[in-house]
């Protein structure tokens, strides 16, 4: 047995209980959520094949899967030359499962499995952890939690609008106030490449333009002549950044810029239905504004999210005045389950990063400040006659659904505030002698330090 | 891009939305109860350091944990010796990191970690997967759910008190009414091996009886005698397995027995305590009878646990008239963190088998009806019409916190009634011309069939 001091892997976390209380509670509004607007739980193994997660995230994903060793003697099953030709090649023959790197995948896989038994629209949501063998660093985890809710089988772009829905509806329970939810469609990125004399070139310009934020114009500028942008197209592209106005005139400035390409009538036409429909549920993310006077629901035709797999609707949500980036994103894909041979599968779906969520609250002190998971109240023993005293007063504060303990010994009186003072328990009840005899407890606020003398029925209707 | 049929490995499963919810269902009793009792909420990573788990589940136990390949070119840190010598001995050179066995080690190594900010006596509780390679097989999964309570840094046996509290209520909150709480004390079985002139025996004596109900008296005799138990003693030790009456009638014989060993003394002592304090909580444990009859507290001599790391009182729970084994069990120990380096933590901790749990709720019919996070009414429509009257009505419903979906298309009806049939969602309104005109819409009893006009608002009261 090893006596060495024990650590945790690198990139990894424990969550003690003040924490997971906290966590638990954005979970619990994000599921609240999700389930009323009709989406339903999925829960997958934390292992899949190797065989299903290999080649969906290209090379460099590839390498960030962490491989599980297949048990017993995985050598056995190797010949030499699979040792001489490298790691990578000998990964196959001692591996055969992974850890899940997201939940679309397996999403997807369990889509395609279970296609006969699922009735289309198929609306689930998915919150458990991922791994991946990234450099750690800070707010970068091996392991962290995804948050998804997809809903595939149908085209409608109601779909489109109750994201919104849900975004703004999570934002506003948690207390957020001042955030923008950024909606962009790759019809219109398509139709900006064809009018500016690049089509087909929009993967290279969405790049490009996805790190506005971080490299600046200029930045953006050199990257989309290094992938091979004219620097005429460039010219007709850049105006496009500071396109401003309420979202209406935007999408009247692009009916012009855009107006006789395909793709991006397609764009603008599927925003339009958005909006009709956003307008339907008499939307407050349509309607209400920020601190700043901006909207909150933004038309940002420079928002291009990297995944090459959406198709239509995209979206992406910034806390503002944090120093934060994106909490929420997704967008609407066509093929989901190509990748595994059926074809066909449109759907739309989004995410929320619990970890960032997490930040930005603790940050602007939006946590509500009562625990109610914990312990209300901590019943204080001075010796076996008060103990006795106190097992039914217990039992009967359980009873009544009020979380209470009982110091289990009798500590010193300084011991046992001090146990109630560092698990943040917002009252004690005391009982000395003298309280036995009386009938009366003495109840101590935590907080305020206040004393009252009370019955176990006045305790317990004040606590409920 | 593998276009194979997808599959998930061996001994895992996916939980679809129905299982899902049913699982949660326990999970929230088993949280609640524990909350209750003021304990609170840990996680760890799924993935620990391999040192820290190896050596602690004996060498059977080492062979099924999980290991995790180090990522990159893991070969570039071997000799051609490390493969030489074998899996075995490679794996130590290509894995560092595993996947969580249980939940007892990792809570061991938090424990150690945080020792100084951590405020004894620590009541955690931990509900979590855990990994082992073990051979599939029915009820035996490669992942599964443990939730673990324990208390350390106190020998009170208050707690030994409140678990028995904490089973109780939770096995009486899932409606279970037959079922029997074993508790034991490894002082009485040291006290009988020493009485029956085995002293120091009792491991030997605990792993035979601990198979008395799978291998009868019989099989048990043969194995204690081959592990060089004299006859003398098996025949001193028999009767014991049929001690009966009440549990104090139990005691009172055990007292005339046990009296003068220390370790049954000290068993006798400590269950008569943890009595005491069940009646001074009245508890429900204590004074409830099953059906047969038989006391739902059963204090059982032959209950050996097979954890040789118990050191006092030790439970295990049956649910009668099921065919399962034990859906929990515990016990206190003394040594929890000695295996880090940190003596004298002692605790006590206990375990829902919530895979064994589901099945019996299944078996029993004892899952609630109503399923309460799914969608409670699903708006139908007809047309673009119809659709743009449900919007806003979508809305209200939800403003009012009920689950409910508008059907995204204007797809056939049967294909909309089939689509909530199958979600078991217990209302569908219909919206036709005829109630856009009149401001009534139909409200269908999904299980009924009952057809009613209502207004949106005598919906919401309704279903609210």
């Amino acid at each position: 047995m090893s006596k060495e001091k024990p650590s945790i892997p690198k990139g990894t976390r424990d969550f003690g209980p003040a924490v997971v209380v906290k966590r638990n509670y954005i979970f619990g509004v994000i599921r609240r959520t999700f389930e009323k607007f009709g989406y339903l739980p999925l829960e997958t193994p934390a292992m899949e094949q190797l065989s299903v997660l290999t080649g969906k995230y290209g090379d460099e994903g590839d390498q960030l899967i962490f491989k599980i060793l297949n048990s017993g003697d995985f050598l056995s099953k190797t010949r030499p030359e699979d040792i001489a030709e490298g790691s990578k090649h000998l990964t196959r023959k001692i591996s055969e499962k992974a850890l899940r790197y997201d939940l679309t995948v397996p999403f997807a896989r369990f889509v395609v499995m279970n296609r006969n038994e699922i009735s289309f629209p198929f609306k689930r949501y998915q919150i458990q952890p991922v791994w991946r063998a990234d450099r750690p660093q800070k707010g970068r985890y091996r392991e962290f939690y995804q948050c998804d809710a997809d809903v595939v089988g149908t085209n409608s772009l109601l779909c489109e609008a109750e994201i919104v829905q849900m975004i703004n509806g999570v934002l506003t329970d948690l207390g957020l106030t001042d955030f923008t939810i950024k909606i962009n469609h790759r019809g219109i990125l398509a139709g900006i490449a064809e009018a500016i004399g690049e089509n087909g070139r929009e993967g290279d310009i969405c790049v490009a333009i996805d790190k506005l934020d971080k490299i600046g114009k200029v930045g953006v500028r050199k990257e989309l002549l290094e992938r091979g942008i004219t620097a005429d197209a460039v010219n007709k592209l850049e105006p496009l950044y500071d396109l401003n106005g309420s979202n209406e005139e935007i999408l009247n400035q692009l009916q012009v810029i855009l107006g006789k390409t395909a793709e991006g009538q397609r764009g603008l036409s599927d925003l339009h239905e958005v909006w009709n429909y956003l307008q339907g549920l008499q939307s407050k993310a349509l309607s209400a504004e920020n601190p700043s006077g901006a909207p909150r629901l933004q038309l940002d035709v420079t928002l291009a999210r990297g995944l090459s797999y959406y198709t239509g609707c995209i979206f992406e949500v910034k806390v503002n005045n944090v120093s934060m980036g994106s909490i929420s994103g997704g967008g609407r894909y066509d093929n989901l389950t190509g990748m595994f041979g059926m074809p066909d599968v449109s759907g739309v779906g989004f995410s929320f990063g619990v970890d960032r969520i997490y930040d930005v609250l603790e940050e602007l002190q939006l946590f509500p400040a009562s625990n109610e998971s914990g312990t209300q109240v901590l019943l204080v023993q001075f010796d076996k006659a008060s103990e006795q005293y106190a097992l039914p007063l217990l039992q009967q504060l359980r009873d009544a659904g009020i979380s209470s303990e009982l110091y289990p010994e009798a500590a010193k009186l300084k011991k046992q505030m001090s146990y109630a003072d560092q698990k943040k328990i917002p009252y004690v009840v005391l009982i000395g002698s003298e309280e036995m005899a009386g009938g009366k407890l003495k109840l101590r606020n935590m907080q305020t330090g206040e004393q009252q003398d009370q019955s176990i029925e006045e305790i317990i209707s004040k606590l409920k």
